[in-house]
């Protein structure tokens, strides 16, 4: 099923750029395995905030929770999740 | 998966008695097939208010879209779902 | 541009079956429209809702409205945008 | 009485793993008596967020802010109660 | 157990008086059986609305709503109840 | 006149257990000797929260602030009030 | 003691222009006899909406609801209070 | 000075649309003259709603209220106003 | 034209006691002279919060924000401003 | 397309003078680049906040995205974002 997956990155403004650099790789390698798996279908930018919106799928909701806190940058994340779906319109 | 699913009734107070009764025994009928097929697992009332809490676990948000459609208050009833994860104590 | 759009529908409970069977094709149809011109790309049911999630791809904002006013239902639609960028992963 | 409890962990990213080990630990510890006792009867997950919702079964108020008060987590939690009755259907 | 109600009234200004004054009386009738119970320790009232917040001392949030749904104004009135625990210092 | 008084405990988790409890000493010191006085009335656990509510009599919001004021923790407390009236079967 | 009071008129658009006409005067009589009594001490009109703040005297929460239960729109007003306490700069 | 002014039309779905037309005509007129006289100095859609964001300069927020209730809509309007002051990077 | 100004004050409860009174009679200062000058025109304190409500007299939303600004506490406050119009009942 | 930008500083108050001094020259010289560009439309002070309102023309959320990330204090700012159409009054 899938999910909709809000996520504002809490990260200090004065974290050491070393620091910032090594999350934001490991990051964004996370993220290419979940694409590769099938689990993240699309990561969109909010507009002037360091936060994102995801589309993901998965299992369930607790399987959600596992893929998330498998980013490198889970700690420094809020996320809200919302559970959506299928529209009979694309059944 | 669950689900805890909050429900609030809108049915106009001056509904007439005749109506009301038919759709909350329509209501009780269903809510019992969904106890029957394992589907809804408990169910609150909140205190002071036309409303229910209930835990569902279903396979995914689709069916359960389909589940609280199919309950004969559905139409009167404002409805927000949250998607729950196992927590690693109950597994 | 993608935007994501919420949509309540807040016909009202004691509308005529043949009413809203007549504005649910009609919206049926101006949705199939709008897919086949690349501008609906997912359309998701929030559950236990008679409520959507949209990803729409238009031009600019002044298109999206247009596209949006132009269904059936939007009258009784109480809707909210959201512009989402192109997030650095998959550009 | 029930009460369905939401508790947000609010421990500091920066919590030394030793520290953040101890605490989850004995955090763990004391769920399992609460459950033994019959007194925290559910725990989810809530997905992405480090965050739970319980069902706890108490006295009253009083008691369920002893229990929550006696978590080791607790001066990190940022906790809200929500009182739920009995629902007709399950009498 | 004490809890601390809010109750908002519902009741459309164009209610044919008679109506209104049948229902007040009732209300009052109710609400000194409840205070004669030991059930209803205090009541205020919200300046400048046509609400109330009750302080009431039941067994648990069950016999709660029973009480609050024995009112005649029960299905005009809008209810949020807050379950509060015994201080320390009053024990 | 009464107010209903709700303060939220903001002292931080990682404050010394001496000044911890030289505060809540004197914060119980300065409660009794409001109670002596008739101001305090009632004060109430917000359950799984370091928070209270106080009933307070006072002869206006003048004096009510200079009363939270002269609690020793009011530095830490995020308070918010309400004027509450008395209510017509009260009188 | 000084309240703020924000009410909001919720009289509906399709009211009779007579019955808006007569409930205004009164207003307005009744306004005056507040001023003139010293407890009406200023009013403000918020822009764009049909609502007003205004800045009331009155001896504490009691005789505030009387004095704004007199007004002949009272039934149509949705009005939210908040007790102002003098400051030390005024004093 | 500048205030940024939203408005929600709440005009029932079931407006008759002569009635509708009238208003709309009457609103534009009046929409143009206010753009003439340099006090409508912009005019955004909201994309979705029955809704707009205007600028407008006028002398102080009671020759705003005025302008705005000049608005044949103005009886079916929900409007907030927000007062902006000139940025020094403008000055 | 007039404002109703909400400031909550942010200074951190450990700043020097110093710096605190420093600051508090600098705040007086500056507010005797915008009381002198008829820009001050009332100020009410928040009851049991170190925040206030001012009520302001300026010539337009860029001169109230040069008059917060030149208070010594500005960038502790937290400040929102709320423009109103001058009500018929008072012309 | 026109997007409204709100965007609070949340530079800490205690940031030394030459940071602050640094980082507002910049900011000026890149808002001053966007204003000769045709992108930064307007700019208003928030009153009593350190905080801005932009009217920003851009060709899409992207590149609205990147615009902003471009300012100097943007690591500091919370920003949110609106999407406005074109109103058909001005088109």
């Amino acid at each position: 099923m899938e999910f909709l997956v809000r996520a504002q990155n809490t990260l200090p403004p004065d974290t050491a750029d070393e620091e910032r650099a090594r999350l934001k790789k490991g990051e964004r390698a996370r993220a290419d395995e979940l694409r590769a798996a099938g689990i993240l279908k699309r990561l969109w930018r909010v507009p002037g905030r360091n936060a994102t919106i995801g589309l993901y799928e998965v299992a369930d909701a607790t399987e959600l929770h596992d893929v998330l806190a498998s980013l490198p940058m889970f700690p420094w994340m809020d996320i809200t999740v919302e559970a959506v779906a299928t529209h009979p319109q694309e059944q």
